[in-house]
């Protein structure tokens, strides 16, 4: 009899938790992703605002895997999947057939129909939208230093971001330290202290996965660090000269999407039923209702729980959701009985703002302001992989904290900002 | 009457220290480069090969002089130099004027004329040549893990670095590392332990600036690493399919370039005689014979030494030059005495052949082997700018030194994978 094969799309949180969960089971595994390595997603936004460098959390995939000979790593892009015969469709033209299939291919940002903002307001999930969010950054304050007109000064001066989730919430506040706190003494013809920072959100408050007051105390510390924030206020134009938000055009160079996300193409890959943010609606092993052999877990998935709670497209829910199929697929293979149906337990939501703040919501132990922020930085050092990761990120960020000074401030890509919403030449 | 003014283009080794000498100087000093950062390009071969990130070796310039505010830095282009009206020409428009310029704008690699090879054998003088190659160099590998055809797998295993000199020795030991003690147990279809790493040099030996005994020590470690070393033995072309060495043609899909500079256009915005290499002749105080007030150092300045010795393209000559520049300023602006014409000392060569051998020429005193390579890696962390860089990349080394592990393994800017000389889909 031939092994039992078990392959899993997508090396995020899920696909390489379904893999860890997995070893000593009789069982060869293929990983397939389109990106050499893991990201820690958790961590992107400190990329995209210069205090971590990329390789400081990205992983080569592969690499997490030497050691099991039965994990075979590819780097390649899924372009199908035909479930009659039982193979997934690479888009160099070869396929690779499967006894098990799991797809853990995550979430891209979404523009809720306007995908004509995505040039004016890049989103934040790969490595390159971390830099190339990074080289706008930089590049704004570089050319306010060399406008003459003040008015397009103050509009490169002005950054905007929409939504005030997590990704959104951070990423202010980084900008906001940076603007203030960093880069004030390098310049001449600018005073960065005075940019203005734009945290725009549709709904009531920031941060709404968190307690009333939890988000009351994370508006005002954004407020402390001197971002506006404006509640209420959904989006109803990006271009290249600003933000229209209700009636009112904010004049601004730089705009960052936090606002949305849009699950990977799995439903349609299988032609199953999608939810209508493109997830696949799985059953209570997390498998389609057709096949209870695929299983599609993660920001791509659409869980039904027994409660009826909707699970949240978190780290933790991926990495339990790949725990629970690594255990299905086990109990399968040795004969035993399957394990009780998927049950999210929510551990708590965790958000910083700025550098010396952030907010923790454990359920019944609420914390926030210094305490929370160093419960933060642990627990995201702790949750990194390998000790090499862990010890650098946790000596760049004592860098930071001592010195004020943030490591990776560089712009590159230089040669494909003609190609960008705001071409160097045009306006300086 | 107004300040003197000194611009000074090009944040690279010869440009700062420029601007460092004239620290106390009364003068108003513009810095413009067309990158955010200077480059430590000694160690650019390591983010090429995986050993260090690009934030380890980069620092943006206008970091290195918040604490001098009559020092200004733009990020910007220069199009050409107004030597009549004394202006320096931008391309986004503007115009810079100055008293005194300091042209210190470096070379490119070159290719002698064929310059259809660059698409296909990338140089390596910036943070995106480096990303470049970082990028070949892993999906060869990836893509010979895939490759059924067992000519095309070999040819995927195959990188041919052209030119012997410390670049191309660097370069090819570090890939033979990576290939041979790095990756092997993370592939399944491949062995990468029968990657081939060819050094073709168009001259009798590698690092013809050694003694000859160095230079045949050098050769020996590097066939002991596994590389072959061809000599004497000229390019004669360059395609997606290989290299063709004479008559001879080797299959190839990874070919490094490092055999050769071309000096920036400065000669050309000055209107002035250049060299073959495209280097501005200057004379004894490093100023064209045609104005004392404008000076070229670096790897785009041909300098005539009273010795008639050539002073070699590295890292201290350009420094030496802006040492002399910044006193030759300072003493005809303070009134003081011109100092004694400019001399190069020569220091040294140094050059790592892998992860455990150097070799060190310093006149009198001859180095090879470990004491060589850790004398090599103290020098190369001394020279680095910072306390942050230089724990973070003692720390980087020391980590793959323990694990034999490299942490910047990342494939990056993968969407413009397409416009590349092999293509994604091309051959998988």
């Amino acid at each position: 009899m031939q092994e039992h094969h078990v392959v899993v799309v997508g090396g995020g949180f899920g696909g390489l938790q379904t893999v860890h969960g997995l070893k000593g089971v009789p069982t060869r595994i293929t990983l397939i992703d389109r990106r050499n390595h893991h990201l820690f997603q958790p961590l992107l936004y400190q990329v995209a605002t210069t205090a971590l460098s990329t390789s400081e959390i990205a992983w080569p995939i592969r690499h997490l895997f030497r050691d099991r000979p039965e994990v075979s790593t590819l780097l390649a892009e899924v372009s199908g999947i035909d479930r009659t015969n039982r193979t997934v469709h690479l888009t160099h033209g070869e396929t690779v057939s499967f006894d098990t299939l799991v797809l853990a291919t995550g979430a891209r940002h979404a523009y809720f129909g306007n995908d004509a903002w995505e040039k004016h307001a890049p989103g934040l999930k790969t490595l390159e939208d971390a830099t190339t969010i990074r080289r706008r950054l930089l590049l704004a304050f570089e050319r306010a230093e060399l406008e003459k007109t003040e008015e397009v000064k103050q509009a490169y001066l002005t950054f905007v971001v929409i939504g005030a989730g997590p990704t959104g919430v951070e990423m202010a506040g980084m900008i906001a330290d940076l603007a203030k706190k960093v880069l004030p003494p390098e310049f001449r013809n600018i005073d960065t202290r005075k940019t203005r920072i734009i945290l725009v959100e549709a709904g009531k408050r920031v941060l709404p996965a968190f307690t009333e007051e939890l988000s009351e105390y994370s508006k005002r510390a954004l407020e402390k660090l001197g971002v506006e924030v404006m509640l209420g206020t959904p989006v109803s134009d990006c271009t290249e000269e600003g933000v229209k938000v209700g009636d009112h055009f904010i004049p601004a160079r730089t705009i960052i999407w936090g606002a949305g996300v849009q699950a990977s193409p799995a439903a349609q890959w299988l032609g199953v039923k999608a939810d209508r943010a493109g997830r696949t609606e799985v059953g209570p092993h997390l498998h389609i209702p057709e096949d209870p052999n695929i299983f599609v877990i993660g920001d791509t998935a659409s869980v039904q729980q027994a409660d009826g709670k909707a699970v949240p497209g978190i780290a933790p829910a991926a990495k339990q959701q790949g725990d629970h199929v690594a255990k299905v697929i086990k109990a399968r293979l040795t004969g035993k009985a399957e394990p009780a149906p998927f049950k999210y337990v929510h551990k708590g939501n965790l958000a910083t703002i700025g550098k010396r703040a952030a907010v923790i919501d454990f359920g019944k132990i609420k914390l926030k302001g210094v305490i929370a922020w160093w419960i933060w930085g642990l627990a995201h050092i702790y949750f990194l992989i390998g000790t090499r990761s862990r010890l650098a990120v946790a000596w760049s960020w004592l860098w930071i904290y001592l010195s004020g000074q943030h490591s990776a401030r560089l712009i590159t890509q230089r040669d494909t900002l003609k190609d960008e919403a705001q071409p160097v030449g045009k306006t300086l």
